[in-house]
């Protein structure tokens, strides 16, 4: 489905929606209600079945929740979200900025002690519930679970969604769901463990080698499962997401209807591993004493790629950037003023589905052309489509999703003459990110211990950018996925296979904004002549090919190595993404590609 | 007390010592005793009366433990000290590769059930001895406090120091010892505490405004103090060592005899907030369900640097690079193989001595020529003393204690021609040294997050060093001081007045060894004209200035920015420098500050 531009939720549906909820907490003697952005998988993305927030309150960002009292609603959304929210919602609902305020903060301060606080135990995890009842000690406050009083009111709510399973084939996995399941149950068993909960629809996928269409860009399938020490998986899914999988799953799977799991949780003999931060509290309770707090353990090796993950990955780049390659040749030959944002994601999107092998895009584009640029979530509407004009730069951050791999590019594409301020932060973007994909560095370094490298030009202009540096990206899953992040967050060790994103930026606000992305795999780096014996060092591949704006680089401000860097990355574009596209794009891609 | 030379211990001391310690042990009827090197302030350097494990062993590392049980006595040494121990310790101690080996995992291989271990509850931690009773749970073997049985065999043991204390001047201390300790019993009664119990003595000493003489090389008085929440403190320490402070510390401080803390502890009424990792578990006892597990109160204020403290710092410095550069300026007029590494640090010492202004060298100098620079920890003695010969690099890493502040340098210098891979892999250490002293970055970014700018030139050349890049120092106080670090292990953000090392290192085993280091200071950065407006940056102001040898640096390796630096540091050398050294080092120090 192609990408929309509709404006899909309006300030006016919220107040009286919220009048009915709050006759609905008064009948359950509530006095207050919580409504996250959040599904029992705690995805990042939810089917439109779970879309209880924008459809209470208007408010469509990708992370926030509402906490609805009889007296206030609070909408709490973070600094992405501070502008957009007052956009979006009526003055019934009143914005919070989170996580300044806190909930518990808030909590305490709009309720009476004695106060009721309902929650649906299946969209709120034990990390979750656990932090808040904490904020809440001594301040009389309780928190009740109950049923979701937005699913009672929701007349009209779209069905849980119901997409057919498909095989994901050994040739892109690289390894079979048993081989996969027999030796994460080895790691359970020798943790001592007797099993693993897991409620994560893409580790589910990956363990089991199946893919779904539950959520829109993301080919997962939703379900539960719970992964013996044997090896022997117990999965909990709707019958009819399984027609094209049932053969392929085989014996070492017992399949069970989704309504059976509470059951079979209260059966199963301990320790059961759950992750605290993901797994719904409902089931959490389910296990009772035998749960053992842990890592999901489908959450690293899915991280670490195959060989036939990493090739199906830079097969899947090459496509893509041919793709992404004609889009740029046509976008230089529109007058400034002639086209708009909308019309350039269609137009990529059109081109990626051009040769039958896209089998979906991999997250909404972001087409932010002059100030929209610098709006770091920015998702055009008919409402706020604009024309890309002379002197304006424009991002264009997009994605594929193809069954041999996930692409995330990013490229700032100048609009006629770029202003001299917009240039040298593009070169500082550019620098940070050429520094990251050159880096070599030793085993055991997390991305906080590395991401400053990539930041290095801006900061020393007194710039920086109020994003992380570059997320995980799945094979053919997830376009964000963890535990790999370059980011200040993250403390996980980076090893070979882990494929993550590069993608330095700068936003001005009301001015324009700056982002360049490629996706980068982490390699084991060959010994050098002069380097230590003894030492084991990492370095990048780098997966995304297509042209960087030659228009924006202010050269003199670049060192030799990077202006070696930029050249070599080029030729390589030329070379792997020439043959792939017309004969005028081509002659285009020599000129966008020659050497500096 | 000049650096001393000599061996201070010998392997044959040990075992008539180990057996009479078994004798005590058995009488105790304990199968155990734990000896760390350590004394009941958990400092870095120990008083010769805490030298118990040196004296029973042997061994003189930094760092170690010796847990002695009937049939084995195994010294646990980390990787620096693998080559040492074997040395200094007889046939029959075990040296144990720490913390590889763990001490319960090495006690569980080697005592049976029902195993007792004794140990001297006022020289190990709750932290440490909780850790430990976690890795011996279900072993059936248990930890004993009991009286040190080292001390009760120990005949001619010096006695514990008891130097004099002094004042340290408001000049110099920028702040009265009365503020400080209402500002820090502010945040204690915020916190919700009665009172703090203080045990070490650098965070005693820059509290109340007194320096000591009870540690080699630190300016320190050992005592314990309490911090009421209202400002007021009670000081225990020896009546011998007050004479020269008990006017100065005046009213806001009662004086007690050591031996009466514990009685105190007993009646004092919590919560009473001490450090877990460095208070002594016998103390810690004494406060009962009173205590409260936080940071010792004055370890942050204390690493942030006031006005005079940084001034001071780098009076000290000008002071100090001047001893430095006489010393590099006669050692360039040596012909190789004719002076030794001992000959070298007892001159430099005689030139820091000479202006009468140095209370002390600040730490034993490292001087290590050839294949002794690189060891890490290098202590020249009368056995290992070797001629500086044609072609190797010393690494010399030195400091002083002045009344205004303390120094920490280390400079390599070439003896005749360099090898190319050493000038390359200088070079390298430089460019890391270079970009750390250049460096801006965003407040709230702590050592772990920056680190790896000054690691970045070697790791592209697959080269790295097994030390952190910087540690932080005192004011007139302990050269090794946290909780600022530039390291991996470091997540308190870096704040203004901080002062660190930037000491990046190269060592080649049997070859060669390179370090440089700088003391550099946390400032808040001057807004920049194409800077992000509201967003506070911090940068450093380099205190330490001697010259970095041009004839180990190769040119062609430098970007242009960094060649800049260089010219600019050496002109500032030169300025700051040139006017406190003779005529002679001065025409010296000119060439060795001219632009690169």
């Amino acid at each position: 489905m192609f990408q929309s531009f509709e404006v899909t939720a309006r300030p006016e549906q919220g107040p009286p929606r919220l009048a009915a909820l709050r006759d609905r907490m008064a009948e359950a003697e509530l006095d207050g209600f919580l409504v996250p952005r959040a599904d029992a998988h705690q995805g990042e993305y939810v089917a439109p079945h779970d879309e209880r927030l924008a459809w209470l309150t208007g408010f469509t960002g990708s992370a926030g929740f509402c906490a609805v009292l009889q007296p206030v609603a609070g909408v709490f959304i973070d600094g992405r979200y501070r502008t957009q929210v007052k956009a979006q919602v009526a003055a019934d609902f009143t914005p919070v900025p989170w996580p300044d305020v806190s909930l518990g903060g808030w909590l305490k301060e709009q309720m009476p002690s004695g106060g009721i606080v309902g929650f649906d135990p299946w969209l709120h995890t034990p990390g979750e519930i656990e932090t808040l009842e904490k904020a809440l000690k001594n301040s009389g406050i309780t928190l009740q679970p109950c049923a979701n009083l937005v699913d009672a009111i929701w007349h009209d709510q779209p069905a849980p969604p119901m997409a057919p399973a498909k095989v994901h084939p050994l040739e892109f996995a690289g390894e079979s769901h048993g081989d996969k399941c027999a030796r994460l149950g080895a790691t359970l068993k020798e943790a001592g463990e007797a099993a693993a909960l897991i409620t994560l629809p893409d580790a589910l996928c990956w363990l089991l080698n199946i893919r779904g269409a539950d959520i829109a860009r993301n080919p997962i399938a939703q379900g539960f499962c719970v992964l013996m020490a044997d090896g022997h998986v117990h999965l909990f899914i709707a019958e009819a997401k399984l027609s094209e999988v049932r053969a392929h799953l085989g014996d070492g799977v017992t399949i069970h209807a989704p309504d059976r799991l509470p059951g079979f949780l209260d059966d199963l003999a301990g320790p059961v591993r759950a992750h605290k931060a993901t797994v719904p509290l409902y089931l959490a309770e389910r296990l009772g004493d035998g749960v053992v707090w842990g890592d999901d353990p489908c959450a690293l090796p899915k991280a670490c790629k195959n060989e036939a993950e990493i090739e199906g990955a830079a097969a899947a780049h090459l496509r893509d950037g041919a793709a992404v390659v004609e889009l740029l040749a046509w976008l230089d030959q529109q007058a400034p003023g002639s086209i708009t944002e909308t019309q350039v994601v269609t137009r990529l999107e059109t081109l990626r589905r051009s040769d039958n092998a896209l089998q979906d895009i991999s997250f909404e584009t972001i087409a932010g052309t002059g100030p929209n640029g610098a709006i770091m979530h920015y998702r055009v509407t008919e409402e706020t489509d604009s024309l890309l004009q002379e002197g304006e730069l424009i991002v264009l951050d997009s994605g594929g999703q193809y069954l041999d791999g996930t692409t995330d590019i990013t490229r700032t594409i100048p609009i006629g003459a770029p202003p001299r301020a917009a240039a040298e932060a593009f070169t500082r973007v550019l620098q940070g990110m050429i520094a990251m994909s050159r880096l070599r560095w030793p085993v055991g370094l997390a991305g906080r211990e590395i991401e400053a490298v990539g930041r290095v030009p801006l900061w020393l202009a007194g710039q920086d950018f109020n994003h992380g540096l570059g997320h995980g990206v799945g094979a053919y899953l997830s376009v964000h996925e963890g535990p790999q992040r370059l980011s200040r967050v993250s403390s996980v060790p980076l090893q070979p296979g882990m494929i993550l994103s590069n993608e330095p930026g700068y936003y001005r606000e009301g001015a324009f904004g700056i982002r360049l992305e490629n996706l980068i795999v982490v390699i084991k780096a060959p010994a050098l002549p002069d380097g230590d014996a003894e030492r084991e060092m990492l370095e990048w591949r780098t997966l995304t090919y297509a042209p960087i704006d030659r228009r924006l680089i202010v050269k003199e401000m670049m060192t030799r190595p990077e202006i070696d860097w930029i050249n070599s990355y080029h030729a390589d574009v030329a070379d792997k993404i020439g043959p792939r596209v017309s004969a005028d794009t081509r002659k285009w891609l020599e000129a966008a590609t020659a050497p500096l």
